[in-house]
């Protein structure tokens, strides 16, 4: 039998949001390897097996699943989103960079998925509409002094900024200080986003500006977008306002 | 009859990229309006009438987009990629913005989809796995002191960058300039990535650096990517190298 190792991105949530290529390469595994609660939203096929694992041991599960892959299994390694952003796909890749020579012929492959910012963005309107970034606030993989001066250069450059990993029980305060560092360069009312667990069941959306934003209102599962200068808010009767972001900047 | 306006990304090419939800939006229109091959990869279902314009019309096809859905129609606005990301998406809000009053009420949504940066990364290995950036390298809309403004700063900040709309026809030269100057703040053996045409039968990827790149290469349907000083090459028996960020930063 021969192995082969495939990193899925589940999407944000709802399945009409999942990529059939992903769902078709979900029911060929014999095994699904990932963060317990994101296999937990994957219905088991007769004959796979689950391998469920905590967050923040990436590697080790990255490791796992290319071992597997070796003795001939066909195994999916599964992210939410786009496997490729601040997910599983880099550490299989990393995993593969320091391992055994016999890694680098395994059948290995990626499917893109709809990361959590551009789900968010398409509830809001077009935030995205103009050049952005993406910036994961953690620090545990690079030095916190490292995070702000990404974030200082984003501000000034003008990009609307998408902040992954923006506070969680073990990092509760650094979000706040992103949003005063952001808040040196960007006008007070700068509209910021909160959005949370998108195209779930409890999905929850907050639109403030800098001035105002309460970081105690994101989790671990709230993607957060500071506007540009540019992004601004249409209002309409009876529904959230839209944020959208023009496709032009002043000449 | 009640309209509506759907604003839709059918992902980089193949229908296995393409959201469910998308599909689902795409078979209820009365109405698909798009650019012309953006359009072309949409079958029609009976009764459906296609709209189909040039490029570089945006506004003008998102106001007729919205008259449409004010007259009752069930309108579906196509996109490749994801519709917000330098897309159709932004001008539909844009023209909402600018028009008259009853259109803020109209019922409007948009489905996003996966967008080239990620559906490049995909078939590279994980390049977008750690902080990155997207630039639009059209000066159509912007000035283009503020795009190597930001080139500038996204180098400086050690983003991945993807560079959208990097060349075409009535714009050849800009890439060569882009990486010149990304050339006064990266190494010369800094990655990049030309990926044209991703998930299409004439997909095409070639992996080279920023001394190396020559901009001929690209063309309207190509995504290059530069990498940050961490992004590197897997070498591997019989195929193209993979291409990934790691997480991690050194401290």
């Amino acid at each position: 039998m021969t192995g082969s190792l495939v990193v899925i991105g589940l999407g944000p949530g709802s399945e009409g949001l999942c990529a059939p290529d992903a769902t078709a390469a979900l029911a060929d595994a014999t095994d699904l390897i990932g963060y317990g609660p994101y296999l937990d939203r994957v219905a088991l096929a007769p004959g796979q097996t689950r391998h469920g694992s905590d967050n923040r041991v990436e590697i080790e599960r990255a490791r796992h699943a290319l071992t597997l892959a070796e003795q001939g299994h066909r195994v999916a390694v599964v992210s939410s989103g786009d496997a490729g952003v601040f997910a599983m796909a880099s550490a299989v890749f990393e995993a593969i960079e320091h391992g055994p020579a016999s890694w680098r012929a395994l059948d290995v492959s990626v499917i893109p998925g709809i990361s959590a910012m551009f789900a968010a963005a398409s509830r809001l309107g077009a935030p995205l509409g103009h050049d952005f970034c993406a910036i994961s606030l953690s620090d545990n993989l690079k030095p916190w002094a490292l995070v702000c001066h990404r974030l200082r250069l984003a501000a000034e450059a003008g990009f609307v900024i998408s902040l992954y990993n923006a506070r969680s029980r073990a990092r509760p305060h650094q979000l706040a200080e992103a949003l005063a560092l952001l808040g040196e360069t960007l006008p007070a009312d700068t509209v910021v986003v909160f959005a949370t667990a998108i195209s779930r069941a409890d999905e929850r959306i907050e639109i403030t500006t800098l001035a105002e934003a309460n970081p105690e209102n994101a989790d671990m599962r709230t993607l957060v977008m500071i506007g540009s200068a540019q992004t601004r808010l249409i209002e309409r009767p009876g529904a959230r306002p839209w944020v959208y972001s023009p496709r032009s900047a002043p000449k």
